[in-house]
């Protein structure tokens, strides 16, 4: 700490109860905001342009740099004057954040390009500004804002970094699942990025009974739960999830984005000096509740318990906190240490808060998730008492991936769950769920609680389809879960081989680039399903083999040279162990080593599927 | 002003450019957040907090005043010292609020009961806290932080202030609308509050698209709109959508809460500078979609061009500003003036932003809302350039209300609706609507931009109940357009009056209590449709008639007696002429002074629907 630090300290109250890592992170967090100078802000910057002592002088020395002093330009000398303080320029500060994988983040909060602070004087604008050209109009302060200039210029952006978004038109066929059409009805694609993970979409019984209430219920609620929409498909589907998760009680919303975003920024804004803990991976539906809620935030290393409780130490023990997490992370695949974060929570006086979005239907054996998973005897018996699941405080999950509709919902104490009821903004001033929408997904949760094999065989298909990746050197980022991402590392690849697969070979899989991950860490997401049978399987595995050679995208070994990227090739990673064991998948252990003796060409997942297979045929004959 | 104030603002930059107004309305309006010490925080309270000068002092001072020196408490002298320089006392300041409904709040926003400040010593605590007695761990700073007890206190403040809500149980039937079903399947119950204000719910072709798509595609989307959630169904929807509106794109949401939320969150936080204006009765949806972009919100009073060109004019001219308005207030009927605000918006380089959720259906000769409305004749013969709909850059609708089904939506230009798509996270983040939602959704509105019959019996309808509810001198709030809402006056009356109805007639009417309107202003909200025929209507009148001598719930000539409220009993008031004319609905000049001549005992309104249904029958047998 060099002596300018010290002589300011001296005189700012702010600064010295600041300490130098927060002084960094409000440094290097941006807010959401382009001043019309061009660029972002920092947090920092806003704290300073809300200081009276500072907020002044900064105003007085923006206008002096050419610049008309708005609001958001009057901080900008405060990072300047943090870089010279703390010795660091901002580019290393940028370059400190660690490469693990950014799942999620919000284009909002994503860092944006670097910019040139202070804003250069009129004369050399041009240069520095981003939407400053487009928005500043021509004549002036005293010509009106150039709104079409603004929205030309936010898009130029996205284009210019390459994170503008091209919808593809796939519609998913119910009866032909997992095809799909696009534009053209006759033509037929295959859908293997689909979060109906299950094919719940197009079961039977969810469908008979959506049918069903359409007829007699109609296709609308009418209202919002106060005003005529609460009904009896409200108060069955929200037992069933609270019996799902074997919790007193549960809420469903319109989405699990507005059940997070509600949830947290409730809690968070009415718990007297609530802190929230989230994991730097969290989804950006937790990522906004948080911030809505106005509270403080401390971001703790993905699934980094060493992390988490040095963080949670340094909180004083009677201050609430709410630990947010979750068990499957949908870009990567890692899976959150539930049972351990529930010890951290308990030591030090917190809350949890677990999203299980992309694990409700496909984990347990009741599908309730991951946290019912590793406790599988236990709930296998009925036994929730004292398990993980039953010490999570707050879960929350979607019925519009696993379980095939839509909607999000939380499942906790009554009395949480009645707080949330009777105070959240985003579930009291909204039109609920369609009784059809309601009554299918309690049939599709009662289906997934009493059946296994659907999530099962979908773990099968999983393992086959990363087995078969494996053997052809095509790099997969290990996990323990369902999701099979590929890694490109560039967003053009990435975009060039998912259009191909979809052109070429009428194989659907998006890519995903900046910002839902970070830059350099571009992949395909698969998602396999129990209906990716063979012949779906060994033609994705050819194609993606063939798309590698032809795009010349990096191998697994490639990047073994190269010393591994997050976890591929990384030879000090330990092997990722699946969730799902092979006694819990019912994998004969006879017949795994006769297998594995025999040292099939077609691999061992290929093989032992095929061997199901045949055998479910005899059985089938037999009983005929 | 006095000394005090003169002294602190030559000291202090923040209160020298701070008008009294702004820091009467910082001091008033509260932080959603309660502190340990029991009461809230107010805006004013939280920027002294965030003051290093001010902070500081106000942090030590509360500490001695024997409180733990948390976040929401050390700001709270610093309403006191406004008090003291302003020379008002808090309550003062509250009941300067104007008498005006406020159709919508949320519990965060809503004023709390009135604590003192600043929090008293530990041996008076009781008394003064409201949450701090459950939340308080009895070992002091030692102890965790106690939920179950804040949930419970936060669920005690609900029912002490009875803004707790019980939610009853309908279940609308398609085939005996407007009839329902409570608890036990047998029972019915007449619906007089729905917002399926059409019965497009049980519309035949509605329900036959959403048949056949959910059979053709499956019960959900699975997936975002960017990751195989994007398909023919959102690509119709939203060009119907556009179309309707006569804009060049339009955008669908979960639901229109996230629409208003999303798009005024992200044009607030990324338009440079930008200013929100929004009218005081908006929706909670648009409050927190304000409060979410971070940037200047500037509320004027309901529907007041004056207000509204005042803090325009005070604005300068190139800074970007959105105003924020309705065309329908659901709680109280009243209608935005659309074309004036357009005007101010030109006049002041705003843009508008207008929500027409309770109208999208209902007016217009498409159903397009008021805006379409008030250009009647250029609509139908298909010109809508230069209208008024044409002008107003941002039109948020439902698909929840008048068309039965769920969603929302955004409609404007392309390069609008582009940027909203690509940058706010409450769309991309969150799976799409289910293809049969959206089909069902677009069968909806293209079903009433054929036929405008359903619309304008709605409004026969609703003048019939007005005009019978008057000769009764039961008091409605009057308005111009198809909202009933009866004045009660008292939350304990308006829920006995609501228990009554349902329990005793099985008529189901939703009492309308705090925060939803203020304290005072309770009423009873009525929705007639085109399914409210004349035993319904005549059923109601009479036991609203019942109800209201059994309460002693004060009729219109008390209201008169007591020189009128918000619009009842006002001799001043100018008569409300509905927005729907005799002439838009077809009610020929000559029947309608016959009818008025003959002085029907039954009215004219239902003396006039029954000669249409006579009509009807007689034509009917004429052609068989």
């Amino acid at each position: 700490m060099d002596a300018v630090l010290r002589q300011s300290k001296a005189m700012c109250p702010f600064l010295k109860k600041t300490t130098p890592a927060t002084l960094r992170a409000l440094s290097t967090s941006t807010r959401p905001q382009a001043s019309q100078c061009g660029g972002t802000i920092s947090k920092l910057q806003l704290l300073g342009q809300r200081c009276p002592v500072m907020g002044k002088a900064l105003a007085i020395q923006s206008a002096r740099v050419g610049c008309k002093a708005s609001a958001p330009m009057v901080g900008a000398s405060a990072v300047r004057g943090v870089r010279t303080l703390s010795g660091h320029s901002k580019a290393r500060i940028h370059t400190s954040r660690p490469k693990e994988a950014r799942a999620v983040d919000t284009p909002l909060f994503a860092p944006r390009e670097s910019v040139n602070f202070p804003p250069a004087a009129p004369t050399n604008r041009k240069a520095n500004a981003n939407v400053a050209a487009a928005v500043t109009t021509p004549s002036g302060s005293n010509a009106k804002f150039d709104y079409s200039g603004f929205y030309e210029a936010e898009l130029e952006k996205k284009h210019k970094d390459k994170s503008y978004r091209y919808f593809n038109n796939i519609n998913r066929l119910a009866k032909e699942f997992p095809q799909a059409h696009g534009a053209k009805k006759d033509e037929r694609v295959t859908v293997w990025c689909s979060n109906d993970y299950l094919g719940m979409g197009r079961n039977p019984e969810v469908l008979k009974q959506m049918h069903e209430t359409l007829d007699e219920y109609g296709s609308g609620a009418g209202g919002t739960r106060n005003i005529s929409g609460h009904n009896k498909h409200a108060i069955d589907l929200e037992e069933t999830i609270a019996k799902l998760h074997a919790k007193e009680a549960a809420l469903v919303f319109s989405s699990c984005y507005v059940a997070n975003d509600a949830t947290l920024a409730t809690l968070g804004s009415k718990m007297p000096d609530c802190v929230i803990l989230s994991d730097s991976l969290n989804h950006a539906s937790m990522i906004q509740g948080i911030r809505h809620s106005g509270t403080k935030k401390v971001v703790f290393k993905h699934n980094d318990l060493e992390d988490l409780e040095s963080k949670l130490a340094s909180l004083p023990l009677n201050v609430p906190k709410i630990i947010a997490f979750e068990s499957v992370y949908s870009m990567c695949g890692s899976i959150g240490p539930i049972e351990e974060i529930c010890d951290l929570a308990e030591k030090y006086g917190a809350i949890t808060f677990l999203d299980e979005v992309h694990a409700v239907g496909m984990y347990g054996p009741h599908g309730a998730g991951v946290a019912e998973h590793l406790d599988f005897e236990a709930h296998q018996q009925g036994r929730p008492h004292g398990t993980i699941m039953d010490r999570v405080d707050i879960i929350t999950g979607t019925l519009g991936k696993a379980y095939g509709c839509v909607g999000g919902y939380i499942a906790g104490s009554a009395k949480l769950v009645d707080t949330i009821r009777s105070l959240a903004p985003g579930f009291i001033f909204t039109t609920s769920l369609p009784p059809a929408t309601m009554a299918g997904a309690r049939a599709a949760i009662e289906y997934q609680m009493e059946y296994k094999g659907d999530r099962r065989l979908q773990q099968l298909h999983t393992r086959a389809v990363k087995e078969a990746l494996d053997a052809r050197d095509i790099p997969v980022i290990p996990n323990p879960s369902h999701i099979i991402p590929i890694l490109v590392g560039s967003a053009e690849l990435a975009k060039q081989a998912s259009d191909m697969l979809l052109n070429d070979y009428q194989i659907y899989v998006q890519s995903i680039n900046y910002p839902t991950v970070p830059v350099g860490q571009e992949r395909l997401r698969i998602t396999p399903t129990p209906g990716h049978t063979k012949k779906y399987r060994d033609q994705l595995v050819d194609v993606i083999d063939e798309i590698w050679t032809k795009l010349n995208i990096k191998r697994t070994s490639d990047w073994v040279a190269e010393g591994g990227f997050i976890g591929v090739g990384d030879a000090d990673a330990k092997p990722s162990q699946p969730l799902w064991t092979d006694e819990q998948l019912d994998i004969d252990y006879q017949v795994a080593q006769e297998i594995k003796a025999s040292q099939a060409a077609d691999g061992f997942m290929e093989t032992l599927l095929e061997r199901e297979t045949r055998d479910a045929a005899r059985s089938v004959r037999a009983a005929a």
